[in-house]
């Protein structure tokens, strides 16, 4: 594709936005929901299509250029398939997260301004091999309003390219303004995506640290994205320790591929002799290798830590091990060390509980509680748009909110700022009120 | 000053920022005061400065490098200082925008989360010539707990400098952390900021629409920034006519060098033989040139309008004015020409004024008002901050709110994840509440 395809691409995708945002949620959801049916209906096609990439990542992967861990990610199946419409059909049956007054506000009489929920407009997406992935972010484009750009790995051409097809069919079957979704194959194309911030208003990459930050470093368009995730849990001297051990074996073990998971483990001197024999005994029987600094292993028997373990995002049993002499000690090695993603303290002293939350510049911060819980789902903000390691706009677990902005709506009945300027100027009454935007209020009343 | 001392500058900015969150609104608005009270104590060395400033500008303006223009921004008084010391004191007064509890949600009993409002950090500012410039934003991120960058015009140099002093004299006085604020004083050390992502969160240029851009093209940190302003009324064929003559009258002569000035009149056609002579006499009156399409020169007599006219700011008394066949060709010169800042619709018809509202990407669209409402003061956002033309974080007027970001706080008794996976998954409750976060609640219960 040449860069003036993706141009005219992108146009498309800018034009359809500001139809798309015009539909009702109802015909936003309803489109949503035959899009679901239609996958199911057309499974045969999808496993079809999704048998050429399989072979050629496994023909890639005897050449050693594949890993099985991506081959694996690749291969869909009837209940991969079942557990996409399902998830296709839970962001459909999401509130709408558009048409929304957030705030209304008199500046005078009969003159109200109205701040309302709109979409952003075109989000580019850039994306892993995961098939789920390019439906996923369809999905969550179309609920909020928003057109996207789409390109997906090349090791799954041949099942994006069908999954696309069958969205765009069905979404337009459904009354969706044609154009609203682009599909981009070639790897080449996303630098010229980078270059387009007169057209995309939102990047959101998705992939390793590397390539998130690589698109951040080259563009000058918002990026919504996430890159590290070096997670901390702080046991102080006023912890209860028995609940401490809890809380690091769970941000370890339940899951330690996550970004959400603990690295490092700071633990107050005063509690380390007690603390660390008990720890370790619950890693040792998860297989979790630890390294720790030189007091550490003074009390325990693990591996050495060097200064790279603080600044290493495992992914895996593996955690650091730190003793510190105070919360602040904790504090500075967080703020050095870590990403500003989740850091949890273990503590029954409020105080110090709140010194800690106030003191770190992380987008969740808890108390008594297991990092593990830092996530859309559990946060409860409904379908996971992604964890934003950034503080523009939206921070930590995102949800469908994190796709949209709003406008600004006046409704006056013919006033002027001359009558609010200069000597006898009329005074604002700037008073927030509880309505929603309805056009026809002024003149109904 | 080399690269290496910008780096230390917002290094120590950033170690600040930390400390600076820390500090609660009385602190804060404390310090303001003092500051405000430094500035008018010390105004004799702002004048002194100042008319160094004054006396390179007035040769420069002989040598034709600067114009009269700038050079009365440049000149400071008894009266202007008066008005910096009441703008800061204004700011120091403003709602505290940090600490807020901006929605709290019951994730499960005893599992609490709040969303709280926060600084983002670091802003870096390049801004124009004004000294009250420097002032103005040293207190707006003051206010909001934000460290700053500061780099001036160098015009105003050693006016600058001076206000600077004075403004870190007292903030240091009144124990506000040292670092929070820098003055960077060359030119060259703009584009070593641009590069400094991992340190600085916003960037806030002022100045022209080209300026701006430089900016937001050159970097990869989020800008909050303003360029552009062509805004537009459309007289709809069911307006109250002589509501659009005032409403185009204020919207242009109001204030004509100002973004949201109006710089493109749409008519409906089949009320422009009425409204057109209308509102010439009246625009005639205060000597607004007119440019019209051909439609508009057969009935009122006014200059030609060239296809450049549609997509120029004017910031000045001239108006383009096109008659169109209907709304959605009035819309759809907004969107091909406009610049997505505030456009305005005058009708008697509520569905009209809604199909034009939803139609239109721009972050303020209004009905039956002047389109000079668009600002932070009359909005009542409190002290402005700016006005964003971008999308992501903060649209349009932006008051201190614009300045913060926020952080998640989870209290727990020691909640696990694994609680909440697996077979005999344990559900969230997921209720929202209204209590402000206070790490000691869960303990007091």
């Amino acid at each position: 594709m040449t860069e003036i395809d993706i141009e005219q691409n992108v146009d498309e995708a800018q034009s359809a936005a500001l139809e798309l945002a015009k539909l009702s949620d109802e015909e936003r959801t309803e489109a949503l929901h035959e899009i679901a049916d239609a996958i199911e209906a057309r499974t045969d096609e999808v496993l079809e299509a999704n048998e050429k990439d399989v072979t050629e990542g496994e023909r890639l992967l005897e050449d050693g250029e594949y890993t099985q861990a991506l081959v694996d990610r690749l291969k869909l199946s009837e209940s991969k398939i079942e557990s996409i419409t399902e998830m296709v059909r839970s962001v459909a049956d999401q509130e709408d997260p558009l048409g929304k007054t957030l705030s209304a506000r008199e500046l005078d009489e009969n003159l109200e301004l109205y701040k309302v929920a709109v979409p952003i407009g075109v989000i580019g997406t850039v994306f892993e091999s995961r098939p789920d992935a390019l439906v996923q972010i369809a999905a969550l484009g179309l609920k909020s309003g928003n057109a996207v750009i789409l390109k997906g790995g090349s090791e799954a051409l041949h099942s994006n390219r069908i999954l696309f097809e069958i969205i765009e069919d069905a979404a337009a079957d459904a009354g969706v303004p044609d154009g609203w979704a682009q599909h981009i194959e070639a790897r080449e194309d996303v630098d010229a995506l980078l270059e387009m911030g007169e057209s995309i208003d939102l990047l959101m990459p998705r992939g390793s640290s590397e390539f998130v930050g690589y698109i951040q470093d080259n563009t000058s368009i918002p990026v919504l994205g996430h890159t590290e995730g070096i997670c901390h849990v702080y046991v102080d001297d006023e912890a209860d320790l028995s609940m401490a051990e809890d809380i690091a074996y769970d941000a370890k073990v339940q899951y330690p591929a996550v970004c959400n998971a603990v690295e490092t483990l700071l633990v107050h001197e005063s509690v380390a002799d007690e603390f660390l024999p008990a720890i370790a005994d619950r890693y040792n029987s998860a297989d979790v290798e630890m390294r720790g600094d030189e007091a550490t292993r003074e009390i325990v028997d693990v591996e050495a830590a060097t200064e790279t373990d603080w600044d290493t995002e495992y992914g895996d049993l593996i955690v650091s091990i730190r003793i510190v002499d105070s919360l602040e000690t904790a504090v500075d090695h967080i703020t050095t060390h870590g990403s500003k993603h989740t850091d949890s303290i273990v503590t029954e002293n409020a105080d110090r509980a709140s010194t800690f939350m106030r003191s770190l510049d992380s987008a969740s911060v808890f108390h008594n509680a297991s990092t593990r819980f830092a996530d859309g789902y559990r946060f409860g903000l409904g379908a996971e748009v992604g964890i934003s390691t950034g503080k523009i706009h939206a921070r930590g677990p995102v949800g469908l909110e994190g796709l949209t902005t709003y406008k600004y709506h006046l409704e006056g009945d013919g006033q002027l700022v001359a009558t609010y300027a200069g000597e006898d100027a009329k005074p604002y009454t700037h008073e927030e009120f509880d309505e929603e935007w309805n056009p026809g209020r002024l003149s109904d009343e």
